[in-house]
């Protein structure tokens, strides 16, 4: 009997998606606190930003119409610094003005200092300005009524200064996930132990840890579950009280110790799948009463992997994000590879040249247990199934960093 | 008089980066609170990962010299399961073996239970083995002895599995820089009070707080300084004291009411720089006795390509990291554009296809007040100076966001 055929890695995304609700308990918090953060509702503007025509220059303000030819020399009948309105332009003459301050009724233009040459108490005019020259209209950057970002936004700094800019001090955020993270395993022990013969110590929670964290999200460390049913059964029953979502590490493979499976078939409903992605074939999705399940495999690059492929974009939307999709790069092949049945995910390191697609140099060693080879790359590269790759071909990639 | 010739770029850069000392106050803390935190040590292995020779797959461990030829039956002595060593290997017998478990002493080999078939206590081996295969040896991964982080190494998610499974509990990490914010200017009022005719409200300070935290650094807002020479002189002094490092944004132009120049000249030393950038190129760079001091300009724009451009490595050296500088990517241009005696950074959207270098759509204003650009862009392009772009050609770029 042939065996059955994997799940390419774009329909499993897609039916993970599908399945992903949003859960929707909202806080309102200060600015201040709010990177990384979900916005909750729309934002719109209820002012205009700027909130009045401003100077973009240091120099004076006058009326276009008042100046006969370049060298024409007006009285400076006031000075206006900003947050400080001047009155009403007095009819030819202008107003010394400095940047962000308010154009004063009546002006129509401001000229810079540096085309000017000022002496007692006048201003000669040495470049003739057009209508409306460097002048900052109310409402430019938003008019009021404008919505500027939408619900579902992943709050970036920016965007904290952008509504922050609007006289927002408190916005509403979805609140943080929930995530319970647990290994499995008899021969998994907490770092900080001593392994007795055939231990190791477990990695993959932290790896998770980290992953849920860089997300916003916090996580509910419930430690080792042992080889055991009725223990089984029992942290993950507790798992999923508590938390938005279980993930477990390991443990639903086909190997005769898988406790997990049995265990949430029995409290909820589980999908095995075989995945044709490399590393990370076995991964199972499912429910534990109403909490979303994700049985990952145990193999520390398979947990990274598939997390990053799988399980972030589900969360993601979980929690209420309206971009989910992983920010994908075109980089050059630094290597030669065919990918077989599976979709492979490549560690690599950018080498960059300027004007060029940087090329991407793969680890030596791709194997599924090489949590240094994650440590040591920039990114991962993806090779579709069935597809021999040349060097420097262009290939997709992953980027792990960003600028902010 | 001409002008004095602009500071191009990468010289500002570089005398930023000679001038960054490093702080070097350290705090162990748990791995799981080590997220972004800067490494202070390096860190070699203690252990050898894995730690003991063990099974890639569930299978059977076997002598292959016991094997005469495909179909050999032998029977089953043991059942070794992960965290459960066995006794060593009776000759002629094969070990029923699981995922992760010990290698029995005297097997060489492991079949994946896929290639065989089990009866009455006997296995029936339908392939014949290679030595070692599916036997992931002891010290593998990492052998005991080997660096695997170094010393000012930005922890990512990975990294806190990878030392994990070196049985590390807590690490040394570099305590976190506290940078001090300010704002300058009579017409800024802080979000959530209402305007008065020619006021506006602070955004620069948020900006600057998401950027600060995107690098777990912890933010002292101090407010806004109105312009005021002895205020601002005190505010300063105090900022200074009880900050790593003081950045203010505005106030430092050719403009009347730049208190802060002189505030700083006096109670330390300033340099005024005119930058070849756009936006920003009045920038200011200094010590407050001995706390560093940067005077970014006040449009909202020129804040973040500033502190993307000059702050954020100094910062980071500062913070005692290793890599400081910005990730770079390579993009298509969808513009033209002939960049004068400035480098400048534009707005762009990615526009992405697979196989092809990205297409980068500039938002249609790039004026340097347009805060809301910034939320609209996935990133910037850099045009260096002098330098005319035309419509696909490649060109640098800064990705905001990476997955992790």
């Amino acid at each position: 009997m042939p065996p059955p055929p994997l799940t390419p890695v774009a329909d499993a995304q897609a039916r993970l998606l599908a399945q992903a609700g949003s859960v929707s308990a909202l806080e309102s918090l200060p600015l201040e606190r709010c990177l990384g953060r979900i916005l909750a509702a729309d934002q719109h503007a209820a002012v205009d930003v700027p909130a009045y025509d401003n100077s973009a220059v240091d120099g004076y303000a006058l009326r276009v119409a008042d100046l006969s030819a370049v060298g024409t020399s007006v009285p400076v009948s006031q000075v206006i610094a900003a947050g400080h309105p001047g009155g009403a332009l007095e009819s030819g003459t202008a107003a010394r003005i400095f940047t962000g301050a308010p154009i004063p009724a009546g002006a129509d233009a401001v000229v810079m200092q540096e085309d000017t040459s000022a002496q007692d108490g006048h201003v000669r005019v040495l470049e003739l300005p057009l209508r409306g020259q460097h002048i900052r209209l109310r409402g430019h950057d938003i008019a009021a009524g404008q919505q500027v970002l939408a619900r579902g936004r992943r709050l970036l700094a920016q965007d904290l200064g952008l509504l922050a800019s609007l006289g927002l001090a408190e916005i509403p955020v979805f609140k943080p996930l929930t995530v319970a993270v647990l290994t499995t395993g008899d021969e998994v022990v907490s770092p900080g132990q001593r392994l007795a013969p055939g231990q190791l110590h477990d990695s993959n929670s932290y790896t998770l840890q980290g992953l849920l964290q860089g997300l916003g999200m916090r996580v509910l460390r419930l430690g080792i579950i042992a080889d055991d049913p009725t223990l089984t059964r029992q942290m993950l029953r507790e798992a999923a009280a508590q938390a938005d979502c279980v993930i477990t590490t390991g443990g639903v493979s086909v190997g005769a110790a898988d406790h997990v499976r049995a265990a949430v078939e029995e409290l909820g409903v589980l999908d095995l799948w075989q995945l044709a992605i490399k590393p990370g074939k076995p991964f199972s999705f499912g429910h534990i009463g109403k909490t979303p399940f994700f049985g990952v495999p145990g193999n520390p690059v398979a947990v990274f992997v598939t997390w990053l492929v799988l399980v972030r974009s589900y969360l993601l939307k979980l929690q209420g994000a309206c971009e989910v999709q992983l920010p994908l790069q075109t980089v050059r092949a630094g290597f030669t590879a065919e990918s077989g049945s599976r979709q492979e995910y490549q560690r690599v390191r950018l080498q960059y040249q300027q004007g060029e697609l940087p090329l991407a140099r793969p680890f030596t060693d791709q194997g599924s247990s090489l949590l240094s080879s994650l440590s040591w790359a920039d990114g991962l590269v993806v090779i579709p199934r069935g597809v021999a790759v040349r060097e420097g071909e262009p290939v997709d990639y992953i980027p792990f960093r960003g600028a902010l």
